[in-house]
């Protein structure tokens, strides 16, 4: 069961903060007026400048700081590099139909609901308080049939636990014999479900008039980076590490999405691929900057013994335990933290979650989620994982094209090996057309194998190679036409495929578990909402507000609005005739951080008072003080409490 | 014929200009290396920090300076939503198919490319000069077979002429028509092509795992936005007018995409939808703002006399003068200028060209595009349409919202009108199943038709009206049961359904042109090319050089590197061993407007030589006014010359 609270630790009613996000914009369903479309969301002005801020400020946290090469790739991408990539074969969740009614279900989502319902009864039967899972409840759109209390037998119950427990790990196969076993039916109907078959969540498409080039809208931003790698090593000026990163919409068909923003079927991604040399252990330039900070883990052996205690350490730690594999992963897991809180993410509700050998995707050899804390239980928002040498393998092999560093050595490597000379005047009369084959053969013997044969060839006068191509698959090979000696090579340059270390952010998950984050209500009051947002993040950063509608008040409010624009900063006027307090009130749910007030004494001296969201105090001076306290506030560079030691307090009261 | 020249006046080689573009990474076809997709290209880093920065500015440029209300709206949208908007009929072009090949054409491209061969072949037959058009040669993928010098009749030259002139006002049937009559074939091997069949333009797709909802990936961010208006003018506190703003992706499925990145099927746009009361004129609050700015306009009349020379005249001329309809779309033409010239057009080659009646979308009223001149030709690069209430009135209609804006009437509005009353006690008795069907005939009668019944009544005893479902379509009532008399009814409130002025910006053209605008070549030397980016659009700001790679500069270049993050400016260190001029070189065909040189006095007395790409003129200052002074260039608040007045020159040559 998850019971969140509110930044102000008051229990976190998720109705009320859901009808407030809708109120005020932020989101809203998409073409709700045709009845809208599951998993699909539009942002309101707010939320919409929310996006902007937090990606400008990712931009700035990650691309401009790391001087990272940012790239925009299409989402239009032909059906034979997603072939390549394993996702036409593997990127797919298993479904289920009712025949009758014509109702799909995600089979993993069906048997769950189904045993939960069950176990729910059977606590009901036994007189046992039956605690709800809101996460679950929500992903919930049906009234369930099955919810009687009927009591089940004790082993039963420790059946369907430990199904439960672990059912993320069953495929398709799997899932059907559970609902064959245990008679999971169409919760609202009690019908029969077919068998369960794999339904591939891209969503496809044709390219082009003639139809007969099959695409597919992508369902990550990487694949376009990893295809361009070669062209950005070079624009790199072929130097190792270095990263590429993509920010753009991505599409996956969910079977039937739920939990609002959290689960939708196109969203805005913010991908790393940052490029290594798997020798030397992943080292990181930058780690010595990161390793003292302090992350909250829950690695894999702690979940493997069925617990879910979080374990504080400095990343340092983390990585000299072989807790996280490399420096460099553990650098972005300092990395994104560091972004997550920046953005307003309560630390206390962020986690870095390992993956689980069965759990990781196709491609990874290890995996860090940086998960925060909701009201739906902890939710994946940025993906942390090393996909090794995996994709720029399978495109090179692919295509072809060499997707690969070549590097000079600063030692030349001293190779001591067999090699094998060719008497190609008299090979070629010899064997005529099995010449080749011949020469292939006896070119891919192993060293091991050439060793032996040249030892061979001091005691006799041929030596017999193996080459299925010709007559009964072994030919005999004169020893006047070969001669095999160990000698040294030196090689001055090394080729490798780098690995790829890749964070990858969900920025519509960080939105919305942000928006959890930073709500609380004033005084305990529903009606009271605030949405507490750093102001580098506020989707407005100041509302001006004329104390009255006299004409005297206008040209100072708009000059005012005026120079904020031309500092940069969003902000907006509120000339309507409600009160003050009410007007605050209004853009405390908005998550305006400041306030201007233009009154009597404004227009005297050209003073304004300029109030904080969060405390409601207000600070007094000057119009070019109270600009500059503005963008110093805005940009991040000052604080509040800063602002407040600096100017006069302004005491009078909040006209309510 | 298009020659078109650089900014600094030499003839512009498109090649060179192209193969530098590659080289640098500012855009590389997407997929390359599996072949690569016609119509989907990539941007590397600095085409990408290039649109990063032109959608930054045109969000302060119009969302912010207007207070627009930004939306992120999805791209994946229900077919039902773009039957009604008149897509899924409408948005198409006609294409025609080699049977035997299977090749595709452009039924519009073709009959253009195989006339204008010909005419070709006819002026070398005549022997006179043949220009050549590189617009449409770069148009052409094939050699065409046709290009024979042939003369032909005088009379058949002047009929190509003239279709050529016309050719984009050609349906599906007359393309048809011109196929047969003039025997056009498939250039490349003379063989015959299928009548013309629409194509439509959209990528279709399916949403949700049954399929059964089509779905389309959107040809424009609009109808996003019109779905919206209700929930939009509701957060602005139902003040009108206002605009809503989105920048996103568009698609569309061209049928042959070619001249690079000017025509593609997924590309980014700008769209802003103001909504406007129809009634009085369409004034624009700001319009005194922008009234006195000369703006070269092509308009319909000049076009339709044949004649393409452009009037330059202010925008409040042009409203003036009905040139251009209405305060509001001159109050944008105008903006949508002063921000192409922002972004780095040159404003010697900026035209706004009215739509013919002929050549609107569907849904348009009235329509300038902003073109751009580049190597291709005139080049449409910002619609600027207003498409009235059309788009917002059929999705009402079709779902039954309402979209419109009800406002209460300063003077209540007093109407003369004939009304009927009926004697429902009688009626209903008297006409039994009939009642509801004569009731509502008698309720739609005209203002004239109750005129002329009122004076029947007075008259007769009973009067007939038309009721086409009873009877014999005529029923007779009597006067007992009716009433008709002459009152007034007083409205407070007025409904309107907004019309809509929409700018809408082709972010991929426009970033194309500003490449060619801003190209020149030093010395006229090719190998030497510079692009003169205003420095709020460059995509990398500074560049750092250390003199050489001596370990004493290393601090401070690290240091100056860190500073101009943290100040927010995108800064790349070169300190390869190339000389310093080489290094800068690299630079110009960057873009990078500034330069600091770190040499042996800078480690002396902590100051830097700044250098201004586009002069190569050098200054000296120490660090914080070398750091100011780059802030001030790329927030736009100084130009080089201000800079150039403020600090010492520093006159030692560039090692080169």
């Amino acid at each position: 069961m998850t019971t969140t609270t509110t930044k102000t630790g008051q229990p976190l009613d998720r109705t009320i903060l859901d009808s407030l996000l809708r109120r005020r914009l932020f989101f809203t369903p998409a073409f709700e007026i045709y009845g809208g479309v599951a998993g699909l969301y539009d942002y309101g002005p707010p939320g919409c400048a929310l996006q902007a801020n937090i990606i400008d400020t990712w931009r700035k946290h990650f691309v401009l700081e790391e001087d990272m090469l940012e790239v925009d790739c299409t989402m239009l991408t032909p059906s034979v590099v997603l072939e390549t990539s394993g996702h036409v074969d593997k990127f797919a969740d298993w479904m289920c139909k009712d025949p009758k009614t014509g109702e799909i279900f995600r089979a993993d989502h069906l048997v769950e609901e189904v045993l939960e319902s069950r176990l729910k009864g059977d606590k009901e039967a036994r007189g046992q308080k039956v605690e709800v899972d809101e996460e679950k409840e929500a992903k919930k759109k049906r009234k369930t049939k099955d919810t009687k209390a009927v009591k089940l037998p004790d082993d039963v119950v420790k059946e369907y636990e430990e199904i439960l427990a672990q059912i993320d790990n069953y495929n398709g196969e799997e899932l059907g014999m559970l609902i064959t076993k245990y008679e999971i039916k169409n919760p609202t109907t009690g019908g029969n479900v077919e068998p369960p078959v794999a339904f591939n969540l891209m969503f496809q498409t044709a390219i082009g008039p003639s139809s007969n080039l099959a695409g597919y809208l992508r369902p990550e931003t990487a694949q376009g980076q990893f295809l361009t790698f070669q062209k950005l090593l070079e624009f790199n000026q072929q130097s190792m590490p270095f990263a590429s990163a993509c920010i753009g919409k991505s599409f996956r068909n969910e079977i039937s999405p739920r939990a609002g923003l959290l689960r939708v079927r196109e969203f805005l991604m913010a991908e790393i691929e940052h490029f290594v040399d798997p020798e030397g252990g992943k080292k990181h330039p930058r780690f010595h900057e990161a390793k003292d900070v302090k992350i909250g883990l829950l690695d894999r052996k702690v979940q493997l013994s069925g617990r879910t205690e979080i374990t504080h350490m400095t990343i340092g730690e983390a990585v000299a335990t072989k807790t996280v594999d490399s420096e460099t992963l553990g650098y972005f897991i300092v990395r994104i933290y560091l972004f997550l809180v920046r953005v307003g993410a309560d630390p206390k509700k962020i986690r870095f979650r390992q993956h689980m050998a069965n759990e990781m995707a196709h491609y990874a050899a290890d995996c860090w989620d940086a998960e925060l804390l909701t009201s739906y239980g902890w939710i994946e928002c940025v993906g942390c994982a090393d996909r090794s040498a995996y994709d720029l393998t399978v495109h090179s092999k692919k295509t072809g094209a060499p997707l690969c560093v070549r590097e000079t050595r600063s030692e030349p490597l001293h190779i001591e090996e067999w090699q094998v000379d060719l008497d190609k005047k008299k090979f070629g009369p010899k064997f005529k057309k099995d010449g080749k084959a011949v020469e292939a053969a006896v070119q891919a013997l192993s060293q091991d194998l050439r060793e032996k044969l040249a030892i061979d060839l001091e005691k006799t006068a041929k030596i017999e190679v193996d080459v299925p191509e010709v007559g009964n698959g072994k030919v005999e090979i004169d020893k006047t036409l070969i001669n095999i000696e160990k000698r040294t090579r030196v090689e001055h340059t090394r080729e490798y495929t780098p690995n790829v270390i890749e964070p990858a952010f969900g920025i519509g998950r960080i939105l919305y578990s942000v928006m959890e984050h930073v709500y609380w209500s004033r005084e305990g009051s529903e009606e009271r909402g605030v949405l507490s947002f750093p102001p580098p993040i506020a989707p407005t950063k100041v509302l001006l507000v004329p104390l009255s509608g006299h004409q005297d008040f206008k040209p100072l409010v708009q000059r005012m609005s005026l120079k904020l624009r031309q500092l940069g900063i969003s902000n907006r006027v509120d000339d309507s005739s409600a009160s003050i307090g009410k007007r605050y009130s209004r853009n405390d749910e908005l998550g305006t951080p400041l306030g201007i007030t233009v009154d009597f004494q404004s227009v005297k001296d050209n003073t304004y008072t300029l109030r904080d969201r969060d405390s409601t105090k207000q600070v007094r001076s000057d119009e070019d003080t109270i600009c500059a306290a503005i963008k110093s506030l805005v940009e991040g560079q000052k604080t509040w409490a800063d602002v407040q030691k600096e100017l006069p307090e302004f005491t009078q009261q909040e006209a309510d």
